[in-house]
């Protein structure tokens, strides 16, 4: 079902890696965006992604299967189901986010013309992500490590 | 050199879909772990990755031309080069941050054993992310919207 590599990284112990086995390729991150952004059936993420079909058919059944998405009957009882986020699906929205963020600062020229993510209320942008101490210090990968997880003796 | 389908992604006027263009993939992402917990040649990343060669080759090519990684002679003058993480490199940690949060909700099981990331002066772990607005008020995919851009009339 997924790319070559991601059965190994199920089990690893990083967290990172189980994430990427989930969400670690290109279309099932913008699968997930147009699901946020409204898209319910499989059409919808056809026409929206111009995506083959059977490569877009094996992504949102491996994101069925991973819990991102689950399918429901047609909200106007029509004949095909859709495909709603589930809890887990929503809970991706700040890497979505996170990689916005980093799209804008680094994949478009000054002035270039972009997408923004804005909020309802006041339609301004959303505030840049900062990853922080739990005594509340700003930290980027020079002030944190990894530390691995203790193993039996 | 990316996977099919980058190559219309990077015009994309999406800040997400350039992002993904650039490290949509699990291996790009992972390749980017590894160089913020200080792998620096080719062999540290083959050996904690176990990647094919030539995959990862073609990834850190790859990297190196969208500008997330760069070359430096080896800090010890030694024959081979090393990888560098550049400041678009670096600034990536929110994402990787936000998929390590992601994966330590929904990936693992209660008390499974899993690394951690932590500060470096209390080994805490690092807070949750969360995506605010302008005025501070906490948003999610269901109070925030996507705003093309204006087009040329």
């Amino acid at each position: 079902m997924s790319s070559p590599g991601a059965s190994a990284l199920r089990t690893s112990t990083c967290p990172v890696a189980r994430a990427t086995a989930v969400v670690g390729d290109r279309w099932s991150l913008l699968i997930v965006r147009e699901a946020y952004d409204g898209a319910r059936r499989f059409n919808d993420f056809q026409r929206r992604l111009g995506m083959a079909k059977n490569i877009l058919s094996g992504r949102l059944r491996a994101l069925v299967a991973d819990g991102v998405l689950e399918t429901t009957p047609a909200a106007d009882g029509g004949p095909y189901h859709e495909y709603r986020l589930t809890e887990a699906g929503l809970d991706l929205f700040p890497v979505l986010v996170a990689l916005r963020q980093w799209g804008e600062a680094h994949a478009f020229a000054e002035g270039e013309p972009r997408s923004e993510l804005v909020d309802d209320r006041a339609g301004r942008p959303v505030v840049p992500l900062r990853v922080v101490a739990a005594d509340g210090r700003p930290v980027d990968a020079t002030t944190t490590v990894v530390r691995k997880p203790r193993t039996a003796a």
